[in-house]
């Protein structure tokens, strides 16, 4: 095995690998989420077997996270209580040594945000998740922090490492807080994956694959939602080795 | 075509059109909404194509409402931030000349509800829905505003025209939130539209009418939710032309 | 009739009668309750009848449990207004002898939510709910407040009477928010209920009957959601009788 093997035969064998292992460990994932997306990201994360917590408290956080193999922070809803925890999260994971996610959600639109987000890049999470505009908007260091720009086509970066995968099905903008969601399996997969840029390539490939084989049974972006968790929860290791692409 | 016509064949080809326009333009609607509402909002909002954000928080509000097109606020779950949001965003669209949405939730049973509801009227939102006990509720001027009483039989007013609609489903007061998401829904035919009392007649027929195809299908509350966002997904012009009903 | 009478049959004819009284009834409930369980639980409550009413603003939450039948105070994601608007509740409640249910979420894990469990346990709530872990981390007194501890098996004590229930589906705990429901549903029939008892018994049993029930017909976690709400609201007076499982 070579740290520089991106091979697609390679990637999916690992990402199958890593999907069982989450269900194996049943890692503890502590989100500091938007208002928005928490019911449906703790939905997301109970169907993968993870143990999701969710408070956004400041004088809570320390101790959750510090309780939690990896953490999600995600500036969605930034409210004062959200980012005042947010610092404090990424401060206590690095602290740690524990894996975290940044997701700078509206970074680009919103002044307050992108400033949080730097003082949190500056603190090396392990990973970033965003759309094209979210991570060109933000400063960031792909030698310290794995870049995920997500979209039709999904650009896994991370030192001189990158991979294109083609996952997932257009239904899923359609339905919100499915991009959040994702961070909150990023952070699981991280938590239980030695190597990080394959972490969250497989965390990028289990859960596009569940999104086609969802897609597939939804009549539209309602049904999608329970069909997205069911398909979550059957997932086997076997479906992301068959079903991930890999351009 | 005549400002003053509310005849049903008329109302009914104007909210067929509206609702095409509001797929193809795709609107950005801000909406400031009570925290049980929001998920259920956002996911109204994406089945018609419309763009929402949704954040509360009050330094980021008035950057987010003039990057919108409309503006919903909604007063229920009415925390400190949420009621400075409000105040901000109302004067911010009303600054703007853009259009924004009022829905009083429960302001006939909470002073400071009231309270601040009747501030927001002084800056003459576009629209305002709410029950019967809720317009009644709260000091509203019809010459300045289009209230939308909805119940069973939904009642829209604006200066001297009034306009009786019957679409929608019991059912649909059987799941929390669906009242408060029609008010993102009028925010995005607002948007679109460029007589107000046609567009949130528009709004109302289109949400009910898609509330009665997905009342045909449900089983019960919880089957109604994904079958009836699959509904709006789907809803044609057409279907809005035929199954509307104006009394 | 006898207080100490806790044969199944008895119970079970209890339970019965106490869910058409909740339907007969409709009671308002308020709910403090943690943001990742709002939504749900109110679409719980509407599934059953109730009313249910959300807010966790400090300055409205005296008018709103005021005005309510039971209230439910539940200490997740427990931010500075849920913590203030949890006190102003429960001395409300108390103070109007007005039954009020307390969920004490992960106060094992949470000091200061310990100590704000404990400040509301010494206002005597009708009833507490939590997992084994939760209520014996924290004191309460079984001869003021019925201690409902659930799990694969539930338990259910207050002063000399105990009874063991074993309704329910491990789907249940697939998903999120449902324990957290369950609270409100408390609250719901201790507003009907004469016997403190005998109604979170009722509760309990009613609750995991639907659960039973829809999760024979869900395919996981996701339609497990919908399908548990429609159970919910098809549930009869005769399900509970005839699939009430008491050890």
């Amino acid at each position: 095995m070579n740290d520089n093997d991106t091979s697609p035969d390679f990637l999916k064998a690992e990402a199958a690998a890593l999907l069982g292992r989450v269900r194996a460990t049943q890692p503890h994932v502590h989100c500091i989420t938007n208002s928005v997306a928490q019911t449906f990201t703790a939905n997301v994360l109970l169907a993968l077997g993870v143990e999701p917590s969710m408070t956004i408290a400041p004088d809570e956080i320390g101790a959750f996270v510090s309780a939690s193999d990896a953490t999600l922070i995600n500036l969605g809803t930034l409210d004062a209580d959200r980012r005042q925890a947010a610092l404090i999260a990424a401060e206590t994971a690095n602290g740690l040594g524990r894996p975290f996610v940044l997701d700078p959600v509206f970074a680009h639109k919103s002044p307050s945000r992108k400033q949080l987000g730097e003082m949190i890049l500056a603190l090396e999470p392990t990973a970033m998740r965003g759309n094209a505009e979210e991570i060109s908007g933000i400063q960031a260091n792909a030698s310290k922090t794995v870049l995920a720009e997500t979209g039709i086509t999904d650009i896994v970066r991370f030192g001189g490492r990158t991979v294109r995968l083609q996952n997932g099905d257009p239904m899923m903008a359609k339905t919100t807080a499915v991009g959040c969601a994702l961070g909150g399996v990023i952070a699981a997969f991280l938590a239980v994956g030695d190597d990080r840029f394959i972490a969250v390539t497989a965390a990028l490939m289990s859960f596009g694959v569940a999104g086609q084989i969802a897609a597939g049974k939804a009549k539209g972006p309602g049904s999608f939602v329970p069909t997205f968790l069911d398909a979550l929860y059957q997932l086997t290791p076997a479906d992301v080795e068959k079903l991930g692409r890999i351009l």
